[in-house]
């Protein structure tokens, strides 16, 4: 069986999350309708990362397996025309090795949350970014989130509903920028665990804030417990941009 | 009566335009609405430029009048809070001195057009770029910009409804560069004829696609016919970026 790999682009807003399920639309099942009515097959879809509900993604990997040989260009095509309407593209498609596995080949995401911060909230970027509308201390964030590169227990940027067997991770890069009106987290590691990225982000939106230093950031870290650190980080604002293989 | 300025930005997708007309919703019926909502007031609003039909704005600049006076601050977040959930923001607010006049004043507009040149279709971009698939030839398209630059009759360039009197213009600026999968045509002039930009774009594509060579731009001008001269771009692309004064 000739095995694909799909990279998807897609706007998270209308959609419960990658995976299937039984409350609502996701990007799986638009998928698995699409491969379906153009290949007549309905192999399962597997994803590099279960983005969630309101996460976007610029280059999600996908594969799977069809019986028949598509030339990849033609696959693309014919799913970006059998996915209309729905916010979903295949930005490329290739044939790939049958050992090839988008979740478990993946050695590296990466992924940026983006922050409008003004005092005017978002007009064509509505649902694209989390409006934070006074000025953050880019600064302060940045070095707060050197506290967290490396490898930790992150317990306390885990959802308490996550199920990976480790809270142990490797975070290879977390760094925050000003980009114009918006401030940019970029997140890279070889895996996260579930909300890992919101619930740094939400972390160091205090320490912009003023309301902690850096120093509590690394205690939060450290206290290995899910409440001592901030909040969860809207999912409009983060994109899961490129996966490593 | 005080005068105020506000920077507008919005997504042109659902209006008909800035102007106020009969079919259909614009920006500035919308704005006089949420105007009138907040100081029960009923100013006529007068902007730099009127956007077409589906034409975004990141620096619309609009005028008007009230009876008393409010801070700048409270009229923007007021504002936004009776825009909402239209997809127009006011980023900015300002008291300005009786003489300004947001389209007479103005001395220079700056407009971009963002083409995304992928075989893909947008997914998160959709409505917010004009979709090419075939890679566009950018040295090209850019050395034929220069050929429009400067004082010229841009008839050629000018919809056949445009109600200006003169067709003689002086473009300050036009430039096409590559973005990343996108690749965009900034233009800045004093002012500009309907749909001068689209239709500038629409035959900077010809010679991006290879049907054209800049000397065929050229030429396109100097016929001083709109029929000599590309197709009008599609407005999705196409952003009002800044008003200068």
């Amino acid at each position: 069986m000739p095995r694909y790999r799909l990279t998807l682009e897609y706007d998270g807003g209308p959609f419960v999350g990658w995976q299937r399920q039984e409350n609502g639309p996701s990007v799986q099942a638009a998928l698995e309708t699409a491969l379906a009515r153009f290949t007549r097959e309905t192999p399962e879809t597997t994803a590099a990362g279960r983005t969630d509900a309101g996460v976007h993604a610029l280059g999600q990997v996908v594969h799977f397996d069809l019986s028949r040989e598509w030339a990849p260009e033609k696959l693309r095509d014919a799913l970006n025309f059998h996915l209309r309407p729905a916010p979903i593209v295949v930005v490329e498609a290739a044939a790939v090795a049958d050992d090839f596995h988008a979740r478990l080949s993946a050695i590296r995401r990466t992924y940026v949350f983006r922050i409008l911060n003004r005092a005017a909230p978002p007009a064509i970027e509505a649902g694209r970014v989390w409006h934070v509308d006074r000025r953050l201390d880019v600064e302060a964030m940045h070095a707060a989130a050197r506290c967290l590169v490396g490898h930790h227990d992150f317990t306390s940027f885990r959802a308490t509903t996550c199920q990976a067997k480790s809270p142990m991770k490797t975070l290879d890069r977390l760094e925050v920028r000003r980009a114009g009106e918006e401030v940019h987290v970029d997140a890279v590691a070889r895996s996260f665990l579930h909300h890992q990225v919101r619930n740094m982000v939400g972390t160091l939106k205090l320490v912009g804030d003023g309301k902690w230093s850096p120093a509590d950031v690394r205690a939060a870290l450290e206290a290995r417990d899910r409440r001592a650190a901030g909040a969860t980080a809207p999912p409009e604002g983060l994109y899961l941009v490129a996966v490593g293989y």
